[in-house]
């Protein structure tokens, strides 16, 4: 398995074009992209930590030895609890994305859904994904995931968009492969992994073949573009030491619109072409098994920074005693809790999916339910977080003013109380960064908007059940 | 293992001394403390149904055969994961307690401390406890147990109580035994029950020695007198004929207050007797296995009943396609499962505790958190349910009104839509039941007030490993 | 103005044809009915007390002297306010429905309505109104207002309902007078009043003017029959004596179905019929009025008696300086203050409507927005009232345990804490009256659904407008 | 009444010595204070649009002719009321603070006090404070107010502080003045302001009469220094054109903190030294003013801002008509309107304070529960805005992309669906402003943390009279 250094090392022969505030950067002298690429650093190291070797790192029937968790496909539910495991233990050390978390859970989903796929329809799915995760495995390879599409009018199926591209689809099919058009956007990580897997964001419809198609692509490979996002947290980065950041070395999850002008994949890396009835099957596992992940495990690691770092807040000001300040710290780790427990009882709830494939999925029910209360929950957080922070979160100067002979001793004056002004604004940096940023509507829409946990949930309950015991008890049997 | 019919005739030969409404009353004539007896017939009688086996009864290692898994020590996480599905099928199966559900989880955590206590004290605890739970599983007794002691002042601490006899305590020590004073409330399930263990009901200090004791006694005992609970449910009882009541068979959970008037306990049935510094073990470990049964899984299968029951008010109008109703219905799923996760959650994390006792207890963050989940949770379900059913569950008459010729027809006529009158109104007497009842304070309270959790889980988080991780991510190590 | 003794006297020349249980009863001496005729009696007496009159009374301008402010048409904003001081008054001495509260809002809506009726038809409704209001003042008549229809299947219409006696319709129209046949649901206090006014329970459409109708009947009008709810709050003042249950005078809210079989009534009490545009109208005034009412503000009267009691339980053990109870107390005055001020909003906003009408209503939005606050704060204040008020407001023995020579003691020393077990059991009742019977639903679904006032309250949003601050702001114009 | 543009002129005497980022910065050059600058010309502007008269504008009986509103001492509740109403259109129209609105509240809180200093010391406090608004309303000044100090160690009273000057405190007295030291903190606006009147920060007891201490100095006086908060919006509006900032011209909330290094103030502008027992009165008074202006009004025109932005995203992307959406527009309407309803309540049932001083204050009990709702509702419009917004509010490229040869056509293809993309971005970024930055802690921290606004709300209780009405009502009197 790489370290971190040898995964950055092998980055400098990657050519991806990104484009960030309007401008073309370059992923390895970029501030922002760099983040990306010190967290996926950060992750490689870990699976080297003897401690974290449990869960970082996993036997592969594959290639024989150990590979990191981010390879492995789900053999049994203890693999899917050291996957949530895997999600909090990176959330808690790095506070951003572990990135090559979606490519993780597209990779399992895959697994299960080309399984399927083959010995529905005869077509060597199964085989091709095979090899292409063996290779991955051997070489030990950061993949990311891409689900999302541009979407358009959402009142109108794919093929009726004005902007056919507006969903990523086939424009062509030759004996070697096909050719792809369109944009996947809010894609964490593309661009410092070497692969990204691409899945159709929705459940497509016959006649709809053309955008029923899942396949994989090396970073840099023509035809693609990445447009990054751009945030107030973006520009900070551009102005200000990185020390005086929220998140020093990581920052806030950063995303890119991946842009697709067609671009040519050999057969072997396509792993679903035209097969219109899988693709709902193959969305709602992905979405099974990232509801467990990045809703139920990955934000209770960022609810233990928070709380960790609001109890601090409270220490630094001489409240942590007071009933209020005890109170919410329990609030919050009530709320983060009970996400943990939902991502648990997913993991331990799992099922071979399909039977006979040695593919183990979390539960559906639970995964959902994980999702939706990490919704709410994280909203909840942020909001004891900030009380407990107080206004300093909001109008804080920049720990810059430190340094100014004129201001700097004004600032350190007013701001050192209990501890040294730098550790005081500091950490207010932080839990700015949590608490007055992007994080509130980044977790509501990571995974999947609520809405659409609703509406599974609502699904996949048996009501009729539910009903039959209403009516026994009731005497209306 | 007996029938439910077995079961009801051997509380034949006990003659419990029960007050209720004001009047002494004989346990299998009133129809109050009837629908307890039905309850555990059900009990019993689910052991039998080769469906629920696996559920409803486990391999006992003392007697070398099945037994009801409401007597049964858990000796791993499997048994943890079973004992909590049972809280949840005899929840659906009876709208209202499991009345052996205390004494199980009593006899559990008297399993773990009493190996404990023999361990660190010579004391025979564990000896007589489990030639005692021999006995039980033996004649497969009903065992409910005591916690709750009347408390009296609580800003003062059991010796400075005006009436010491608030706590139940040791008034006498023989060398055949001890007598015991005193009085436990809200108590679940004693009066048809064959036996009652009954322990302290907070941790004691040095000084406190007398007010230390956990100990069993059969049921009719010299001393014991049992007072009901009275509500407006129970007048309805009285004057009502059954199938008009809201739960017909199983009522409402029915408590009453044992009080101790110099009762004798032999040594063989005392468990614990001054040993202040186990005191509290010893209800931490029932509160932790309590939270998750009582909170996590029993209410899970109430939930199920309620829902069902919304679900089928909606139809009964046709409005259950309408978008808030379905939107209703699956917030009240989501609650129901997140509590149904933490109970999960908290089975798998479950330890052996003490190592090396045999005896595995529950994880106690995932108790206090499933528990706090429901508190809230149910006011919440009773709230959705209350708008699906209308203001009938409030304003409706009585389905008697249906017997009488001349109110009968116009209540026949005017609420006989879609389905007929006597469906509609004995679905919303079941809504009633649980809308416009006992169900919300009782659900808050049972098995401890949330304030209790909110300590245990702010006690049992180690916040410094979280201060940690925040300073790490925030440079401020 | 009449006394209560006055008003009770009254009475006895009516003979109401009433149900309860399924048997006949007699308005002035069945338990449950004379709830209804207590409180009306106290709504009496509260007029004649000096320090009320402000509040209880007005000038009427149409007798040329004070009335009861229930009969009384708002001509200015202070009546407003003082129409939801009343509101509170009533409730904080009743604890109950003040059952005079409907009629006085659907005065008022006919008011306005009839006005604007006779402007566009030329119908003298207005001034049938005007003399029929005369009439109840001059002789100080209690008047209830009926508006809920059976409904039936709520997917249909009410011309292609199965049964079309579901919503009140006229059968006959003669030059006397008109026919009416059906049924009113869930009305309050109609079974001891002197007058009914009736008006439809939702807008009606061209094709149904048969259900487009509003009108009045006296108590006792031959062809009236009201069949009561029943509850276990019923049961239960059947068996005990009124002092041992939680409000012993007035007890829970009382309503009954009333339905109509061929009721003549004559043209001058009959207020619209046939005018479907207008039901709309009329529906809605009489929806913002009774939103204020009683949703704003009688619920605030409420609230102060739960707050009280709460706040005494929690000083009868002991606890009421706890932090964490004083943050309840404190939350629930939070939720009840709120509410008081939607209620204000909504008087100090009033508008007269139409204008040159003379008739002031209140604001809509805010009259919506009090409703629903209310229906989601009053379970909460349920919930915070059943913590602090402990599990013995659901495990209570009855009071009328201290009567019994042998379980009366026991009852008396466990429960004699911190004041005498009277006190104790009294407030636990009262509590339990309030935080585990018909309250949660009852208050949601009072003055509507709070699904309806949602509908409102989109639809009386100008959105319109707020998307033009934001584009003006956002740089989008 | 001074137009924008004059006001603009007039600071270009001023010589505020401010740092911003480590920086010195120029108050009419450095793009974050221009956008104070340009807020508080905008409120000049309002006073003079015809259609806004009537609330940004009031007759001084000072001066004798209209004033500012700003400037403006209520008079009666109908000032109150045009007072929150000024609190919303400012809001509205800026999208950020009206700069001069903590200064109007303070003024107004010294208009009560310094009459009642005077009448109770005989010093001419109220002389002295007249005189000062006579030349602020005469010259039509922008008058800033500043409350909070840094504070230091909380569990310290301000004698006990190691550094004495983390609160404001008089070092000198002449008789030509006092001389100052301290700081404020997160005050918003002094430096665009020509004046700024302090205030303590918190009641004083006996021995702190050095800390009790309000005063007005101009901006520039020697010895001011000013350190500006530093957000990751400052940086974005150091590196991006203003026109692809989320709220271009206004930004976000600026505040500052002031500090002060042997500053002298001269008599005639201290308006309290060492009164101690009059700065609780002070503190209360300015914060029942603010928390109706700032917590139900202010922020009731930022929500209208946010509905009417998700209103119009749901329309850029189809989905304005789907229930849920609707739902959420409706919820947000709620929580918004009840804020509202709570700042017409603080208003209308305002006083006299005290009674013969002329001076209007809003009542307590309804300012309270403004702030209360509004702290916790703003949240909960964040997340409501966000879910609509969609997950592009936080993954959005930069708009500047679009200026981008090589980028900017495909940013342009794939967000420009329904609307074109430049608006489709702009919108976004104004959602982005609001739902992923600094307005929830701004909102929560601002007029007080809530645990102040409980504190006084459980302060302000009658419990006695609550406890008394339940007791006559449950039979316990």
């Amino acid at each position: 398995m790489k370290t971190g250094a040898e995964y950055v090392n092998s980055l400098k022969d990657l050519k991806p074009r990104i484009f960030l505030g309007g401008r073309q950067v370059d992923l390895l002298e970029n501030p922002t992209t760099m983040t990306v690429v010190r967290a996926n650093a950060k992750v490689y190291d870990l699976a080297h930590e003897p401690e974290f070797a449990d869960v970082m790192t996993a036997d592969s029937p594959y290639i024989g030895r150990k590979v990191n968790r981010n390879l492995h496909i789900a053999r049994n539910t203890g693999d899917l609890e050291r996957r949530a495991d895997m999600a909090i233990l990176t959330a808690q050390k790095l506070g951003t994305c572990n990135y090559r978390c979606v490519g993780a859970d597209v990779l399992n989903a895959l697994a299960s859904v080309t399984w399927e796929l083959e010995r529905d329809t005869g077509t060597p799915y199964h085989q091709r994904f095979v090899k292409y995760l063996t290779y991955l495995q051997e070489n030990d390879l950061a993949v990311s995931g891409a689900v999302t599409d541009a979407k358009g009018d959402r009142s109108k199926r794919p093929p009726q968009q004005e902007e056919p591209d507006v969903h990523v689809r086939v424009v062509d099919r030759t004996s070697e492969g096909i050719v792809v058009r369109g944009a996947k956007v809010s894609q964490s990580g593309a661009i410092a992994a070497h692969e990204t897997v691409v899945i159709p964001g929705m459940a497509m419809r016959p006649g709809e073949e053309d955008f029923a198609v899942a396949f994989a692509f090396p970073n840099g490979a023509p035809g693609v573009t990445y447009v990054c996002q751009y945030s107030p947290f973006t520009a900070e980065r551009e102005v200000m030491p990185e020390k005086y950041l929220g998140n020093p070395l990581y920052g806030v999850r950063e995303t890119s619109m991946i842009v697709f002008d067609n671009v040519f994949v050999p057969w072997e890396r396509v792993f679903l072409c035209g097969e219109v009835r899988h693709t709902g099957t193959l969305i709602s596992r992905f979405a099974k098994i990232h509801r467990m992940n990045c809703g139920g495990a990955c934000k209770v690691g960022f609810a233990d920074l928070v709380i960790g770092a609001a109890q601090l807040a409270a220490e630094y000001t001489g409240v942590d005693k007071v009933p209020h300040i005890v109170d919410k710290i329990t609030e919050m780790i009530c709320l983060s809790e009970t996400c943990h427990a939902c991502a648990i009882a997913a993991a331990v709830k799992g099922r071979e999916e399909p039977p006979g494939s040695g593919v183990y999925l979390p539960d559906d029910v639970f995964g959902n339910v994980a999702k939706l209360n990490v919704a709410h929950g994280f909203w909840e957080i942020m909001k004891w977080a900030g009380d407990i922070a107080g206004g300093l979160v909001v109008t804080m100067p920049s720990e810059k003013e430190l340094e100014n002979p004129e201001s700097g001793p004004l600032v350190r004056k007013f701001f050192g109380t209990a501890v040294v002004a730098e550790k005081r604004l500091r950490l207010a940096k932080f839990l700015q960064n949590w608490t007055a940023g992007l994080h509130g509507p980044g977790t509501w829409h990571g995974a999947g908007s609520p809405q659409a946990q609703r509406m599974a949930l609502y699904r996949l309950t048996d009501l009729e059940a539910k009903k039959r015991l209403a009516r026994e008890l009731a005497g209306l049997e």
